[in-house]
Parts: structure tokens; C-alpha cells; sequence
């Protein structure tokens, strides 16, 4: 990473304490990430960007400020980039997936707690991450409990505006979503002293549809019998779509989906031939946080899909392009953000339709939940999904796990097992076909 | 307690099982209930409902399902008594207090959840609850995540309706409340056939003002520095408020008023001189857990009111009965339940405000913030109160428990010296005062 002290001691950080961070992302990011074997040449430019993780796009993101525009961090896929975008701010995802950040976090808040939310807090009350840092405003959510009550302790340190999502999706909460979706706007508007027109909506709309499409594109190769990209890749990709220039990202992840094209036309396969292929399910994973997929790829499986809120849920669906009205289209984006299955909402019986579509579609073998610690909604839920999972024939097997590496080696027994039942299963199924 | 079996059996309940939870509860409540000294005698008639509580007022129920009545359980002080009443039908609450539920509950949910949730999953799958048993109708909220998701096991075993609490206070939010009593009242008027009336819920209103009204009466009295009744017997009286017959009980509970204002006019106090006086805030407290209460009145504590829902937030606060519409009463209804300063909403300063209001009210010298384990909304709001009552001066404590009693040892050391912090502050300030 170039030099950036000058840059970042202009954000109010914590550089002592941020060049621990420095130090341990390189190694890391190596030992899980560049000992792949045949990876696609266009994750350069993903390579890059993590190795310039906390540089060259806040350095971006300053000019961005100096040039008068403001920057918008956001938690969740529920806040609409769209109107983020029309209103002339920068939106970019903030979580935080290191352990690095926990014990800052549980200076605030207490230990049994969500890792992304101890860490998202810790993020910004150590002053280790420069993207919080360039935050004008944060946008948070009612999503979970957690997170409800995190933004209180995170208002003492920057301005937030919370966005009350529906925990149901009748017609009056759509309506309800679609107000809040307009005081979000006035908001942001408020910040940025530029007004959101159907004009600059058009546009973000069609920006941000954009951006979906070719996730889906790079999705859609995922689906091929030969793997062209590991899991881990595709994650990161995902993951690097929160925070990237959006024109720069799709250009970007769009030479990635030709050279994947390209390999699948070749017949080339980053893994061994009957590698379990498997669909994880469950909570969000936020850069850095590779552990399931590491685990997964280290030990014998492909990850072929993720259904949760870095996967399926942020590249699927997409918004109306057609409405006439400024009204048409907020209703446009209620309609597509409030179609997301998370487990926040009761009923969500439209989650175990998503995963067993998925299951078909990108001809997985079995199903990994994967829940952080300590997250009701989808811990509950569970339950459900195993049900019917089990009613499809289905394998699944439930990781509760938080960041750190200590149930590294009990997880990997899980998996062994898991993937041996998989491969036992699939023997008896080609035994039965050819008899 | 009377021979129920044939009642117990016509609710198909497990007898077996529950014939064990029948062994246990008469010593539990004779050791902490009927040692204490100089107990009010009126207290008798709560020592009665205890020692026939699956029995008599199960018989009054299962006589006025024969009579055509339906019975509505509920878990929250969120769901509106008057509108069930009004509506014809029998209002319950349902909350699992016991420790015996739980291994049931985990059945179905996660093992790191609150105990509370766990223990009413339990009470129900179990089949020896017959307040479960009776009821027709289960109603539900949104105000946590535990039980909204837990809402969706229970209906798989009994008719639910789940009401959608919102999570702030703005106007927008009591229109919705608004809107979510009258989705309840057309809910529980299906299950009656009967519809509620402006004059019904005249009725009903008036009725449930006057429980409160007498619970405050009760409240009052331990206002007074000779305290005339312990901690564990005011709560006791609040539990039963929830399921017993709405007349007897304010009957009853004015029969206890009236002994302790006897007893504060002759100078009674149940507790030694200089006992320090608790405000307990935090988590509901469901029978039969008495744990806080009993640990703290056995070690030299008096807990003089509780800032909970089995406390102050039940009875605070009065549902105008002037309005003249159906729609009027509905806001009213709306206004006094939004009015509620659970830890669910946020922000949630109106909280803060009652507990400083109502230590100084009470008399109190110290707060103990009780909360039950993996409840994140109160784990999470400790610290904001904290800093408060910190500011104010007011000593404070948190426990985190379960209804085991395996951390009882570890709670009562960091009580005695809680305690002992406490008669400290005061004799210096005794010494400052004469000086």
C-alpha cells in the first residue's frame, strides 16, 4: 500500500492502533486468497483492491469530499443506494467482519452479541477504519435487535438516520417501507443540498440495476458444472461491490464474467471433478470475513452460491425501471427492497422458496446454514428450513460461529463429515441410475 | 390443590410430565414465600390462587369455554385486554416463568436465547401449561426478535395472531399502532362473533383503568419508608393480575391496599430499619420467577418497585375514557400502550426518565438493572442508563440471568457488596447532613 498517514491522520484515525490492522490484513489475505490454484486473471484488479483497502478509495472518497460531495454509510442491503446515489452522495457498506474490532466493540456493547455488529461499533469507536471515517451520515435500520439498539451507542459518534423497515410484508407495510423510503430521501437531500428528481433516480436506478445484472451474470456462472471461480473469489467480489466506484466496479466484474464465460466454453474447473458443491445460507459476511468459504474450499467443498445479504439477496431482483412519477418510483423501490427474504421478517416463508430455487438452479449437492453468534432471527429460523429442506431430500447442516479461529478445527470436522455423507449419498444416487 | 385430572385430561395435556411440575412448586413457593415474616394477611388470598394455580382458575375458564366464551392468551403489555374484553372473550397472560419449560423449549430453538421465550415455547409443546391449553388464540408481537420468530414455532400448535409493534414513537408509528388494534379487534371479533362496541369498550376501558388503578394503589404503598409489604409479595399481586378474574382481583388487591395503608399509619416495616431500598428495572418477570427478588430479600435488600413490565409499566398510565368514536377509543388505546418505554423502541429516552422518576418516587437508594440472558434490546440499553443514573449520582448494578439458580452464589456476593456500597453512601451522607 502506498503511503497514506498524512491522509488518514486528516480522518481523525487511531494510526497507531490502525497499523496493528495493516499488519496482519497482507498475511492473511495471502494465506487464504493467493494460494488458490488457476484463478482467474481479471481477480488482479480484486487483488488489488484489497491490498489497497484502506488507501486508494478513501483517497477517492477525499476528493470526492473536497469536491463538495458528501458520503453516505449504510449497514444493510434494506437502504436503498438508489436515492443515496440521485441525491448526489456516495454510498458505501460499512460493516465489519474483523476480529480486530471486537474488543472495541464490547467496550460498548455486550460480548454475547452479533460479531458484525460488536465489530461495526468498534470500527468506528477505535477509529481503525477510514471508511467510517469519510461517513457524513449513517444510515441504519431495524433490522434486529442488535443492530436497533447499536445506532443509539453509534449516534454519539456520528450523525445517523435509522430507517424503520416492517417486520411483515402486508400492502400496508409496503406503504409504510415507501414512506420510509421518502424520509430517507428528504434526509439525505438535507445533507447534500441537492434535490432527488425522476431524473437522477432514472439514472441511480439504472445504475444500480446495472451493477445487479452483472452479479447476476457472474452468478450465473457459478451455476456450470465446471467451476470457473472459487466461492471465496466470488464472495470477494460481492463483498468489494459495497464499497467500490460503481461505473469502475461493473467494468471491472464484467472482464471477470467474460474470462468465467470464456473458461466454462473450455471445460476449465478451479476444483477436482465431484468437489461437494454447496449453497450457503444464513447471515451476511463482511470484508474480511472469509472463515466459512475458507473452511469450506480448504476442506474439500465449493461454495456455488450464497444465499444471504453478501449473495442472492443483493444481486436479485430488480428495481422498475418504467414508473412516471417520482411516487412511482419510490413505490418501485419499496416493492423491490422489501421483496428481500431476510429472516427479520415473520412470516418469511419466501426464504425457504429462495433456497431451494437456489439449491436447483446452481446444482448444489447440500446446504450450509451459517448464522453469527447470537443471531436470533436466523438461528429461529433455522428450524423451519431444515424442515423443509429435509422434505426436499436436501442435506443441511447448521455453523453457528463468530469470527474468530478457535472453532476452526471442530467446524472442519463437521464439514468432513458432511461432505463424506454428500459424496455417500451421491454414489448410492449413480449406483441406482445405472442399475 | 384439588383433583383436576379429569379437567387436565379433557385439555390433553401430559399428565405425567406435569404431575412432576405439581411436585415441585408448592415447596418452591413455601420456601420463598410463606418464610417471610409479617407478611400482610390479606396476602392469603394470593397464597390461595398460588397453591390452585393449574386448578380453579383453569375450572373458571374451561366453565366459561362451555358457556361459549373464548379465551385469549397473550405474552406482551403490548396486546390491548380491552379490546379482547370487549370483544366478549377472556384475556390471559402467558409468559413461561419456570425453569421446568426450558428443556422443552430448546427443542425448537436455540439454546442461547432468553429464558422467558425458551420457557413459553416449552409451557405449550410440552403440553403442561392448561393456561396454553385453554386458550383459543395466541397473540403475538414484534418486540424482540426471540419471540417474533418464536411466533412462528407456536403456529404450528395453536391459532395465532401476531400484532406488528413499531420500533419508534413518531406520529407516523401511532397511526400504525392505531391500525394494528383494529386488525386485532376484527381478529378476536371472528373468534367471538361478537362485535366490539363503542359501549363495550366504554366498558372494557373503564375496567382495565381500574386494575390499573388499584395496582397503583398498591405501588403507592410501598412508597412509604416503613415498607408494609415486601418486594416478592408486590409482584406476586402483579403476576396474578394477568390471568386471574379481572373483578376479583381488584377486589382482592383493594383488600391488600387498604391493610397496608392500615399498616403505614401504625408504622409496620416488614424489612429491619435502613434496609436499602431497591428499584429493580429490566425484563419481565413471569411466575414463578422470583429469583432477583428473593436473592435480594435475603440478603438485606428491600425491593420497594419494579420499572418493568410486571411492574411499573403495566400500571402507569391511563387510556383516556372520553372518547366519543370507536376510532377515538382505538387512538386512545393506541396513545396510552405506545406510551410503554420498553427497551424494543428507539431511541427509548422516555425509559431513562422513569427510572430516575421513580427512584426518587419510591424512595429507592440503589438500581439493580436485571436483565434475562441474550435479551439484546435491554443488554444493549444498560449503557445509556447507566451513564444517566451515573450522572444523577444513583448507584446501579447489572445482573444478567437465567431462571437457573446456579449463578445464585456468584449474584448474592456482588449483592451483599452492592448493598454494603450502598450503607456506605448513606452513613457518609448522614455525616455531611449533621455536620
Amino acid at each position: 500500500m502506498a503511503d497514506y498517514r498524512e491522509l488518514w491522520e486528516s480522518l481523525d484515525m487511531d494510526l497507531e492502533k490502525h497499523d496493528k490492522l495493516c499488519e496482519v490484513l497482507p498475511e492473511f489475505y495471502g494465506d487464504i486468497y493467493l494460494t488458490q490454484e488457476n484463478r482467474p486473471e481479471s481477480m488482479n484488479y480484486f487483488n488489488f483492491v484489497v491490498s489497497e483497502i484502506h488507501g486508494l478509495r478513501i483517497k477517492e472518497l477525499a476528493e470526492l469530499k473536497d469536491d463538495g460531495k458528501k458520503v453516505v454509510g449504510s449497514f444493510c442491503i434494506f437502504v436503498p443506494d438508489e436515492i443515496t446515489m440521485a441525491a448526489g452522495a456516495v454510498g458505501i457498506g460499512l460493516c465489519g467482519g474483523s476480529d480486530f474490532w471486537i474488543p472495541d466493540g464490547e467496550k460498548y456493547l455486550p460480548r454475547n452479541m452479533c460479531p458484525l455488529i460488536k465489530a461495526s461499533v468498534g470500527a468506528k469507536t477505535s477509529g481503525t477504519c477510514p471508511y467510517f471515517q469519510s461517513a457524513d451520515l449513517l444510515v441504519g435500520e431495524t433490522t434486529c435487535d442488535g443492530k436497533k439498539k447499536a445506532w443509539e451507542i453509534l449516534e454519539e459518534h456520528v450523525p445517523m438516520h435509522v430507517m424503520d423497515l416492517p417486520q411483515m410484508k402486508r400492502k400496508k407495510d409496503k406503504d409504510a417501507w415507501t414512506d420510509e423510503m421518502k424520509i430517507y430521501k428528504d434526509e439525505v437531500e438535507k445533507l447534500t443540498g441537492e434535490e432527488v428528481t425522476k431524473e437522477k433516480l432514472d439514472e441511480s436506478i439504472k445504475l444500480v440495476n446495472k451493477k445487479r445484472k452483472v452479479l447476476q451474470r457472474l452468478y450465473n456462472a457459478r451455476k456450470s458444472l465446471n467451476l470457473p471461480i472459487s466461492g471465496k473469489d466470488a464472495l470477494l467480489i460481492t463483498q468489494i461491490s459495497f464499497y467500490d466506484d460503481t461505473e469502475r466496479f461493473i467494468e471491472k466484474t464484467t472482464e471477470v464474467c467474460e474470462e468465467l464465460e470464456r473458461r466454462i466454453e473450455e471445460g476449465v474447473n478451479v476444483f477436482k471433478e465431484d468437489t461437494p458443491r454447496i449453497l450457503i445460507t444464513g447471515t451476511p459476511m463482511a470484508v474480511p470475513n472469509w472463515k466459512i468459504h475458507h473452511l469450506i474450499e480448504s476442506n474439500g467443498g465449493a461454495v456455488v452460491c450464497e444465499e444471504t445479504c453478501t449473495g442472492s439477496r443483493v444481486l436479485e431482483g430488480l428495481v422498475d425501471e418504467n414508473r412516471e412519477t417520482l411516487d412511482g418510483q419510490m413505490e418501485a423501490l419499496s416493492e423491490r427492497y422489501l421483496g428481500i427474504n431476510c429472516a427479520c421478517f415473520t412470516p418469511n416463508e419466501g426464504r425457504i422458496d429462495d433456497i431451494v430455487r437456489l439449491y436447483k438452479e446452481y446444482n448444489a449437492d447440500g446446504v450450509i446454514y451459517n448464522s453469527l453468534s447470537f443471531c436470533h432471527t436466523y438461528a429461529v429460523e433455522y428450524k423451519k428450513v431444515k424442515e423443509a429442506l429435509e422434505k426436499e431430500g436436501i442435506p443441511v447442516m447448521m455453523i453457528e460461529s463468530d469470527y474468530s479461529l478457535q472453532d476452526a478445527g471442530q467446524i472442519t470436522t463437521r464439514l468432513e463429515a458432511f461432505f463424506e455423507m454428500i459424496e455417500n449419498n451421491k454414489s448410492k444416487e449413480e449406483v441406482a441410475t445405472t442399475k
